[in-house]
């Protein structure tokens, strides 16, 4: 779906990388180079792809985002740099494109050197294989321990914003999580759009947790290349702002959804905060709650558990007007938590926590 | 081993609290008052007997501690601080000494009330089985999840410190854990015993982590009754103290080794660090990372988490320059990690995240 936006093009194959034979390298190409806006992890441990990312970025304008999975280009020092760099000058090369245009991400494994040998020869095969129907192959590429792929796009009147993401462990974004990437064939400028990227951002992939890990990869591309001649501005941009939060939104709770070893969702709404910001450290405290989790799992209606998550945050709470509840649900369970105290709310989205979740990060091997 | 100090003397037993049959009440007394010091949990949903000892603790002399497991009289409101304060008030009827002078703690599910028609018969029977003999039972009858009891005491010249306490989920205290009662003989000043007890707690129950769940009935009690006729000055203070750390340190290390379904204790030491407070941030992240507490179990050479996870925390890092390693043992795993821009360091406890976790707190039911 990401290919829904006119003028996008994409491609996903197995290049090699992973051992299980499944798609781990992906190509997304803009016919024309598209206004970019980024949102990055804020950890400090950054992967090599990143901090190239970060570089490349500030051209303002992409045509490309070339994606591995299967090995995340993380703790690899000086070499990781110029691997990454190697990536986005063979896309280039491939796609006779200005190396400034093509951004790089990779996720998977932490501290092993990427395999060039293979990551090379990939390139270069995505670049003839690039079409319309490459776009659903793409989103399976960026996966790693994700059960489906993540994607959507919307229609609003003459234009598409489209999303792909992935997701799974080390799920806990602040600013960003990792590997969502936008596309729509809306015209905008690059303030406005990297300001609703952010906003989006904050609303969607920022209220997401599977385990409070917060990776060393995360990153959220939005390429918008105008191929529609529709120009979001004045009385449009609330049109497009809603639309690119109902991606963002789609895409995080596919996440959530789609935790390691998750049996549901877990929607966590807060209400009668002091302030938004204490109303969103409440939520994504619940969300969190390892003990909380395994009750959801174990479909225990334990509001004890959410009023202790509560209360160790900074969020002001009263102990005598906190309310709670859980409605337990098939695959979606939803709490509600009012901490009585003022009018601000926030929802965010987590998951249970299972022995699979154990049993997956446990058996591991790097 | 509570008992152990002069002039201490316990009991415990099973008063119907926990369908189990297993103790569930405790009671300590010093035959004397003594000069009382505790550290409360900072959860801001705090338990009524926590907030009951709060003013008792005012008085700064106490002589005895009554305590009960299975229910944690918590989300109570104002019936559960009357329980609270009747169990106070038939203690000291029992025994015969000033309601000022007795704490009274709980531990257990939240959000049920105490079944009063139990705990006060229970509270005159433990007073009439008080003995030296009976600091094990007492031992036994604080515990809920845990899988042994955790009790030490140690000699100095001419004195003795001695501590029990009970931990295994809900851990990730700031301030105190969970039920840690010391006593001694040794005969302080109440502002030296409480900075002292302070000091102890910062360096062993504030630096072990379970589940990262702050609990809201957490507390840590010292009382010293100057039995020993040994007064605590001078040239004694150190002596003292790491008699205290000692205690503390090793009760906290049962609690983080006893966590829920663990199968072995983690040691986290951070070296490198830019000051002591983010050594600890450093130390407390790194000991409470899922997949850093899934790899372990695993026994998967993971190093990637831990820098994920401490480049995730405000603790300053240079990528460049971090380094981490871990090594497995039988019951112990060591991780180090020297953060490479300072002097400081830390050490902080945790335990292997299991499969045994997940089922104790899903099949746990309120």
């Amino acid at each position: 779906m990401i290919t829904k936006p006119r003028g996008f093009i994409a491609a996903g194959m197995h290049a090699g990388i992973k051992r299980s034979g499944k798609p781990d390298m992906a190509l997304i190409v803009s016919e024309v180079p598209a206004t970019t806006a980024a949102v990055f992890t804020s950890n400090q441990y950054k992967a090599a792809p990143i901090l190239i990312s970060q570089g490349q970025i500030k051209s303002g304008k992409c045509r490309a985002i070339i994606s591995n999975s299967g090995n995340a280009n993380c703790g690899t020092g000086k070499r990781g740099l110029i691997d990454a760099q190697h990536m986005v000058l063979e896309t280039a090369r491939a796609l006779k494109i200005d190396p400034k245009q093509v951004l790089v991400t990779s996720t998977g494994s932490i501290g092993k050197f990427l395999p060039m040998n293979k990551i090379i020869p990939g390139i270069r095969a995505l670049s003839k294989k690039l079409s319309k129907a490459g776009g659903r192959m793409a989103a399976k590429a960026i996966l790693t321990t994700d059960t489906r792929a993540k994607e959507i796009a919307v229609r609003v009147g003459g234009y598409t914003v489209a999303g792909i993401a992935k997701g799974s462990g080390m799920i806990h974004p602040n600013m960003a999580t990792m590997h969502a990437f936008i596309t729509t064939d809306a015209k905008l400028d690059r303030g406005l759009l990297q300001k609703l990227l952010k906003q989006a951002v904050d609303k969607s992939f920022n209220m997401i947790t599977v385990d409070q890990c917060q990776s060393t990869n995360d990153c959220v591309f939005a390429l918008a290349n105008g191929k529609s001649k529709v120009k979001i501005q004045k009385s449009k941009v609330l049109g497009f702002q809603k639309a690119l939060e109902k991606v963002c939104i789609y895409l995080a709770k596919e996440i959530a959804r789609d935790g390691e070893g998750a049996t549901q969702m877990i929607e966590v709404k807060v209400t009668g905060a002091r302030n938004e910001k204490e109303a969103r450290i409440a939520a994504r405290a619940i969300a969190g709650n390892d003990l909380l989790k395994c009750a959801i799992y174990g479909r225990d209606y334990n509001l004890g558990r959410i009023l202790a998550a509560v209360g160790a945050t900074s969020a002001k709470i009263d102990p005598s007007k906190i309310k709670a509840d859980i409605k337990f649900g098939r695959n979606l369970s939803l709490v509600s938590c009012n901490l009585g105290i003022g009018r601000s709310e926030a929802v965010a989205w987590g998951c249970d926590l299972t022995e699979g979740y154990v049993r997956i990060n446990a058996k591991y091997h790097t």
